[in-house]
């Protein structure tokens, strides 16, 4: 008997290797390059390649996915490549990211400017480690930033192509850094408001994320103009469902998946969306201490409880969980188009159900 | 009578008002794209036009005289394009490192983490300014070094021509931060040898602000295979020659011209290689008390003092003197190279001239 469809590869699995190749190929030329500069930036690349290595792999996916249901062959180097770049863009993304939240740990890991402070501990150098650490990871997050385009550049697709990707690949990193700077504005500002949330979740994680790499896949194979609408109407709303699902487990996920600490986005002071229902639809009393206690370094156990249950009784977790599921089903029925390749419909409907499940 | 050669335009005011149109140009349009994700990204808009309204263009005229010396056309808009784009990558660089050093001030106005970090206590947001400045700088210099190779990529040189420039490009920023992890590590190592200061000079300064930018200019004008090892035989030398300046500037500099307080690079710390003649000729006693000063924070004017007559005593600064001419003399002799287009000899030449004056 042939296995059954649900048997065969994940739409992750489908390009994950070759993308793990291709940036392990890249990494090892490049780390000869850096290394004939000076022996001493071997702990640096140690660090930018243990980021490397790890991660969901999410925008090549999305990048791969957009190529195929532009009537991109299954197999092809080039688009591994291609894809792969992206991991660079997202792991200067994710290294600058925990400098400027100040975060320990990434995917349970120390963070790079912690790992790099930590090699400055542990060699007894002076000055600040902290500080040492920060700007360390400053620079390997700009290493990646340029690996990223250098590698996207390097991919091999004919050069008149790689320009027709130049624009979905310029905005996309426009819009992240765009994206992030609004979010770390609205925790200092503290607005709280669903709109603001909206906004940064729509740059920061559903274009980012979803609608761009699928348009730089679908310019690749030289359809951006009758796919780019449709990759649109489905990366939007899949994006920000995806996102909505993080913050509800960055509230409520079990610390052993999440690789953070329970209430860790309370702790953080997180605007996102999951805080502005809750705010919204608390009373006055409870919506100020919610408030007073969101972001406080030192919240104890207890508080984070309470939060979560004020999260609950106010209902909007519940309004989350309907969001996630009325943008995963416009996401999906995008998936109807004409335009769309058959080979990428099931896979492109299976990521939506893996984003935003209840556990993932 | 005719005008005196002298009297012509200065080899930087060849390529200036062209790359100051076509940089303006840019940011107008992108300022367009980034306020229209959100209004609130203004005052990150004008930080970053503050930092590439100013500056020499010193890497653009290098690109430019790299692509007259190469036989390229003196007026045309796309080598002011791809010279244009280089001043992003130092904006990057500029804004990064500031944040790296802890800096206040750049060209005598406040660093932009300090600017940022002003915003902040302006509007009495929560949390800790300087924490949002440091992390809107971050975000900001990304932005920058996206639109570099953005900028180089749109420059609207035939793609086959782009992709010959790409390699001395991609090189030019892998070694620009090697370079800049480098001297961060000299600094908290202590280390302070003539060969630590020299590699940190090589890469941060002689190959990103004069050779690479000069094999881009070769590549755009199809001419890097015979071009490339002259550009470097004056590259490498009068960079080197050209941070030796700077570095005596950064110690013995009147404040009013280097737009830094006196004996700066003494209060920071820096490991230059007058830091490192200085240690190597000293008798023992000035040797440790010069060392435990170097990079004191409330270092006092009398300890610049004392500092800056032992680096005269001890002969150092006859040395870099006399090094400044030695590379000096070593770049204008590779431009009797046959290889290289007239036109572009005696620009070359004053640019040696005008880099390693004594006040500049």
């Amino acid at each position: 008997m042939a296995p059954s469809s649900s048997s065969s590869a994940s739409p992750v699995t489908a390009i994950r290797s070759a993308v793990d190749r291709e940036l392990a190929a890249f990494c090892a030329d490049h780390r000869a390059q850096v290394l004939a500069i000076g022996e001493e930036l071997a702990p640096a690349m140690d660090a930018l390649e243990a980021m490397i290595a790890g991660g969901k792999r999410l925008r090549p996916t999305f990048l791969y996915w957009g190529w195929r249901g532009a009537g991109g062959a299954a197999e092809d180097d080039r688009v591994a490549r291609a894809a792969a770049a992206l991991e660079f863009l997202q792991a200067c993304a994710l290294i600058h990211d925990d400098v400027i939240d100040n975060s320990d740990t990434r995917r349970g890991l120390p963070a790079t400017h912690k790992r790099l402070a930590a090699l400055h501990s542990d060699h007894g150098w002076s000055g600040d480690a902290d500080e040492f650490g920060r700007g360390a990871a400053v620079l390997i997050g700009d290493l990646c930033l340029s690996w990223s385009d250098e590698m996207f550049q390097a991919s091999g697709f004919p050069l008149p192509t790689l320009r027709e990707a130049r624009p979905p690949f310029d905005a996309m990193r426009t819009e992240v850094m765009a994206g992030q700077y609004l979010d770390t504005l609205e925790q200092v500002r503290g607005t709280a408001s669903r709109e603001a949330a909206l906004r940064v979740m729509r740059y920061k994680s559903a274009k980012y994320t979803v609608e761009r790499p699928l348009h730089v896949g679908a310019a690749l194979a030289g359809r951006l103009d009758g796919l780019g609408a449709v990759y649109t109407a489905y990366g939007i709303p899949l994006g920000i469902a995806f996102q909505l699902r993080d913050d509800v487990l960055g509230v409520f996920g079990d610390p052993g998946t999440t690789g953070k600490p329970a209430g860790d986005d309370l702790r953080e002071g997180k605007r996102t969306l999951i805080v502005a229902e809750t705010l919204a639809r608390a009373e006055a009393a409870d919506g100020e201490r919610f408030r007073s206690l969101l972001g406080a370094p030192d919240l104890s156990a207890e508080s984070v409880a309470w939060m979560c249950s004020l999260i609950e009784r106010s209902g909007a977790l519940d309004a989350c969980e309907k969001m996630i599921e009325g943008y995963a089903g416009e996401a999906v029925t995008a998936l109807e188009s004409p335009e769309l390749d058959e080979a990428a419909r099931r896979p492109l409907r299976e990521l939506v159900v893996a984003a935003t499940a209840r556990t993932h």
